[in-house]
């Protein structure tokens, strides 16, 4: 997991925080890939977690420094202040991350939205290779449901940095309550746990044989609709007609040349791809409308352990100390060789 | 209607299609409004139109000169070729709308999708009174339904002039059939044609007494709600259901602070403004997450006969005068006093 690192490296921390698992990448200034580790969050304690994190990965990595950490959350995250806020499936009223991480470690630190930093990478990622699209969005099915946006290499933020918020748009409003208080939100229908939710009240209602437990997982659903079972199908195409939409949404709202599925409902791979990529098909042979803003959009799921959002966080984190200069924060530093 | 020009006035037109009717506006370099007219739209001859419309607009507000047309059009334009494609509600597949404008005229033009030409106006209109906000988006709700969104004074176009298009987003998966072939889409709840067709099906089912007639009009509807009519009401509320729905989601994708709403269903005036009020405070109620996306945004409807498409046209002509010249359309001139 761990690549050595010459003592000149300057490196970076990106972590992602999800509202079940939190990701930690170490890169350097080529965006180089040193390290990653997966951990079960502490939604009691993030910033502690998130220190501990750190500081563990500086010792492992020594003598090389830590010189800027990212993190990447989700909710309502003001970049500019370094605050989330709002982040229903994380329990969090309002943090300063970044006030708490620089005073925890004495390193610079910058937040981002978790899908806006995935989607930053992925541009990013692009671009070094070659494969510059001019609108790329981020489309993050885990827990919640969220977007990011670049155009033209630059995220798209809104006024208040809530832009890619769009799993609080309408799906169905006859669908059922979303956590965050209104009907048939898109996060109501085709979460992670909207998706075990419904297979679970299809398991009850007992229409149809299935081999889906009671209370199934998402995951489970997925595998038993790839093994055929009627019952897992029909949540898996109800689903993806749903993400079909929020696509089609995405391409027309923010005229997106590329849109790349991540969290872990994507985990799902071609169980949820295929029933997707058909549904998105059947869209656009309903629509010559549709079947323009599709026409030179590609949509895909995100590589697996592609750690996009702590890598987007890392990326970002180095291009702040870049422009700003490593004292910014006024920290100490750690692990530092001095 | 006209203004008497100086004779050293640079004037710009600013034209905006629209489905069923077709603003013109002359303006000076300073913003002021010198002329305005309203037709009916000529969709079987549209270039023929508006090149008329300009030629006459020269006449009547000689000896001024006309330095640059702005065409604001609905349908999928790209802003950079000029072409207008697949404007559904015009009948129009493809048209090099700014071509064929300065082939007629000899005069530069620019052509720009009808909501982002209105939000490019009201937010440069903002600014110019020292009321900027840091997003804005004109939800125009006529014939069609579509947005135009401004951030930090940019107009966001998308990869490919696509942005905004969030008229054939869903409102509901149950809906009616839209003009575009999918279901449900915003448009097919909320547009004009949508909400006279709903009223329509309610007087049919003759469940309520009503004063509509079998075929109301959208405008009839509004009326006959503002008078307490209840099947009138009834769809007004639907309506304003999912408008306060398409708010929601503007503030929620883009970030924006403003959402103005304008077309031909806005001029229904406070019989549409105070039930989407009503219907937004209700989503705000129920929903934290709501209640912090539109804590800082406005809502409301564009001031009767703002010409904001045709003005933002105009705006758009200028600004691209004056930073390529008069000359760049290798245009002939339209009445200059030579």
């Amino acid at each position: 997991m761990t690549v050595p690192a010459a003592a000149t490296d300057v490196l970076s921390v990106g972590i992602d925080v999800g509202g079940t698992k939190t990701a930690l990448v170490v890169t350097d200034a080529g965006d180089r890939l040193h390290a990653s580790q997966v951990v079960a969050t502490d939604g009691a304690d993030i910033v502690g977690q998130l220190a501990g994190l750190v500081s563990r990965a500086a010792g492992v990595i020594r003598p090389a420094t830590i010189s800027a950490v990212g993190v990447a959350a989700p909710g309502h995250v003001d970049e500019r202040a370094g605050t989330v806020r709002l982040a229903v499936n994380l329990h969090q009223v309002e943090l300063d991350l970044r006030g708490a991480i620089e005073d925890a470690l004495g390193i610079p630190c910058r937040v981002e939205h978790d899908a806006r930093a995935a989607a930053i990478w992925l541009d990013a990622e692009a671009r070094n290779e070659g494969r510059a699209s001019r609108g790329l969005a981020y489309l993050s099915v885990g827990t919640g449901i969220s977007a990011g946006v670049v155009l033209d290499g630059q995220p798209l933020r809104g006024a208040d940095g809530l832009a890619g918020e769009i799993g609080h748009l309408v799906a169905d409003p006859d669908g059922p309550r979303c956590g965050c208080g209104l009907r048939g939100c898109l996060e109501a229908v085709a979460s992670g746990p909207a998706i075990a939710r419904r297979a679970a009240e299809l398991v009850a209602a007992a229409e149809q044989a299935t081999s889906l437990p009671a209370r199934p997982t998402a995951e489970q659903v997925f595998e038993s609709a790839a093994l055929g079972d009627a019952v897992a199908r029909r949540v898996v195409d109800e689903t993806a007609a749903h993400l079909a939409r929020a696509v089609r949404g995405l391409a027309l709202a923010f005229g997106v040349e590329r849109v790349v599925i991540g969290g872990g409902v994507a985990r799902a791979g071609t169980a949820l791809s295929e029933p997707l990529l058909a549904a998105i098909a059947r869209e656009r042979d309903e629509s010559p409308l549709v079947d323009d803003a599709l026409a030179r959009a590609t949509v895909e799921l995100v590589a697996a352990d592609s750690f996009a959002g702590a890598r987007g966080a890392a990326l970002i984190a180095r291009r702040a100390l870049a422009s700003t200069g490593p004292h910014a924060a006024g920290g100490k530093g750690v692990d530092r060789e001095q």
